[in-house]
């Protein structure tokens, strides 16, 4: 399941543009592939089976207000609602180091909208930062299902550009410059750790 | 809100174990302080405010059945359910390190029963220090109010003297011995990052 939150000022204009791109568009995408969350997802597994890493998708955080209790042994959520996450959705440990990161695609071709990262994000990721820790996004081009990995100094450089009155989106050739491509496998499909290692010496 | 899942054939003693125990008893305690969860929350809170770390409580993992959009910007879920936590609780970064911990509480003053930990979570332990992260258990004795700090390897091997035969929980001069107390403050009021510098030298 995929769930997108209500982005403060940006929620409208995101809702807007959703539902103005034709409905076979979005089909004929997610026949293509799985989605980035999946993707990841199963590389993270094949890291934790193998002993490779130990990298987790945090859950989705919730407002739970009732629960039933039909019987003793199954409590049922019965009106619950989506939390806006302070945090990123990924986080871990690889070689003692800790791990922390959001994933994100765009149909875009030639730029990355901005607007798919929340305020509390960016602020998580500069705490990160100061703590020493490894923190980065995955952004996905889906029309070319390029895969790049981008440093989240790099990010937060682009978001005050941004903040400063600058453009509201990465270009693509500044993702390819500060960014490192990812190769796409099988089993890992989006094997970041090894880019990791050789960007961070671990 | 402070929800207790099913620990498999163990859930259904420790239910009993609650029924068990006078109603007074219950609101004695709840009305001495705050629960472990709302002490490490306040403590992470802390940290995080004043820059000295930065780690958080995971979400509560649900199986989302479910949701209503009774308009744009409000999902409601109406059905799901309490999931196995995979991991511990709290995990973060300080000084670039990976900490990784889970807090339980007993109300026993002798020893702390075992089967306040899951098998799933042991497993995740394992991975952590295997990943060479920061890995312990934050345990209360409600009863006198002491908290210590035992690193996961040892609750590794007393977990696997119970996997062996051996007793269901550890003596409290054991938690003593191989643990370490915190000393309870107004803020943070459990100041594990303060021991945590010194068992880890960091």
């Amino acid at each position: 399941m995929n769930f997108h939150y209500p982005n403060g000022k940006r929620y409208v204009p995101a809702v807007k543009k959703a539902a103005s791109q034709p409905a076979q568009k979005k089909w004929s995408y997610s026949n293509r592939g799985m989605t980035l969350e999946e993707d990841i997802n199963q590389s993270n597994e094949y890291y934790l089976t193998h002993g490779i890493a130990c990298i987790h998708k945090k859950p989705t955080p919730l407002q739970i207000v009732q629960v039933d209790y039909p019987s003793r042994s199954a409590a049922v959520i019965k009106e619950a609602y989506f939390k806006q996450a302070s945090t990123t959705d990924y986080n871990g440990v690889y070689k003692g180091k800790y791990i922390d990161f959001e994933a994100k695609e765009t149909q875009n071709t030639t730029s990355f909208p901005l607007k798919n990262f929340h305020e509390h994000q960016i602020n998580h990721m500069k705490k990160v930062l100061n703590q020493r820790g490894i923190c980065f996004v995955l952004l996905r081009f889906s029309e070319t299902n390029e895969v790049f990995l981008l440093d989240a100094l790099y990010l937060l450089e682009f978001w005050d550009r941004m903040v400063n009155g600058g453009r509201k989106s990465i270009r693509k050739d500044e993702i390819e410059e500060k960014g490192h491509s990812i190769p796409l496998g099988f089993q890992p499909t989006i094997d970041y750790i090894k880019i990791i290692d050789y960007i961070y010496n671990l």
